[in-house]
């Protein structure tokens, strides 16, 4: 059996339960079958704009049966990191509805004695102070966490600055390296695990994406499943040195494998 | 002789003409016969926050005769490459008093269809706005210019951020290089002696760092005078695999070698 002794998934939220403002056919039963039959799972997704309330508002919209506490995003990883290590002095240069994920997880005095700069797609909250007290922040002490690390996405006026170069510019001015708590990195994988509080070899990753999913979620020791819904991408699949343990038409069909 | 078959000098401002706020003993003599006796020059200094009419006023204050066009910093450099190149259209992310430098040497109609993209250190003016604007200008094919590419400075309130993390951000976001015109970068004594028409082996760089005013004009084909003033040390010296054409006292000095 592919998936002997799964205890538990991590489901990506956009490709596999949902194609932008519609739910994936099936993916609300498929959720419905997995909490009925006592699986623990974390729906991840790498948005660092939306919170987790606002991602669940959506999913509620769409449908869908989801707890808020069982969605998973780089905040999300961010204040389970800041949990773990006992330390909560944190300057954010996020957006605004992100911060919401972190009120009550970390405080800021506003000084540069803080345990950690935490950096995610800020959007118009980029400024010059921003950045040279988060750079000042970094030169007395404080660990740099990037939400993630991308370049560039589309906006609607264009394309547009995310959160890489910014964290990029903090990294060549104070000689650190970012911790990135955004997937597919290994830190985001296994926060997520440590969150649902199982072994990564209990657990299954489903996802659209052969190279960030499963990739991903192989390297940090899980299982992985590919959905050919979303951005899955035929040619891209076998083009990929990466194997899935199973691949599926779609998340309607998980419980076959069970 | 050391400095046979020189016609020009490239003469470092801080340290050499001047320390702080006060014109170092002979400096000014030592232009006055550099001026009869017919040799040109350039007034180097890698300011980016003050403009040449800035700098011409203070040496003026401290008793130099000292052209304005004869002072040579990143933006003169900068006006320079452009008007090289013939190309004309700049995004300036800089600081207001610079900008003058520029003025009739480029346009900006607002849009993202430029040349260039010079980026200067720009303190409060750099906002996500004008990174993005930038961003989208190299996207669309500008040519990425630095006026330094410096990591930090002390600021009355603390270290602070340089132009350099945010050209960086830039290079990261868009895969290009920019184009260093700031000392000691080849690019800049390169303008400099073009501004004075001079080839590299007929001019002799007068500057009080082993590195970047001995080490940056030899690797740019000139010879190099040391003086021991400014920032020089002696331990500096000795330590370095550089060796300055001559080393002298003060500027006062270059008479003697002539």
């Amino acid at each position: 059996m592919t998936l002997a002794g799964v205890k538990g998934f991590l489901i990506d939220i956009d490709g596999v339960l949902t194609t932008g403002e519609t739910a994936i056919p099936g993916a609300r039963e498929a959720i419905q079958d997995l909490t009925e039959l006592g699986y623990p799972f974390r729906c991840v997704s790498n948005s660092t704009r939306k919170c987790r309330a606002t991602l669940a508002a959506r999913l509620e919209r769409l449908g869908f049966a989801i707890p808020e506490c069982t969605i998973f995003t780089p905040p999300a990883a961010a204040v389970r990191y800041m949990e773990e290590t006992g330390k909560h002095r944190a300057f954010l240069l996020t957006t605004g509805d992100v911060e919401r994920d972190f009120a009550g997880a970390c405080t800021d005095n506003g000084s540069t004695a803080v345990d950690y700069v935490i950096v995610g797609d800020a959007g118009d909250r980029v400024t010059y102070a921003g950045m040279n007290r988060a750079f000042r922040c970094l030169m007395e002490g404080a660990e740099l966490i990037a939400l993630e690390k991308d370049r560039y996405w589309m906006d609607r006026d264009g394309l547009s600055l995310s959160a890489g170069p910014f964290v990029v510019a903090l990294e060549s001015a104070t000689g650190k390296i970012a911790t990135v708590v955004g997937k597919p990195s290994k830190e985001f994988f296994h926060l997520a695990l440590h969150d649902m509080g199982l072994p990564a070899q209990d657990v299954v990753m489903i996802g659209d994406d052969i190279y960030t999913d499963i990739g991903g979620a192989q390297a940090a020791g899980m299982r992985g499943v590919l959905v050919r819904t979303g951005k899955f991408r035929k040619d891209a699949c076998e083009k990929s040195t990466i194997r899935p343990e199973a691949t599926i038409n779609s998340i309607r069909d998980i419980r076959t494998l069970l």
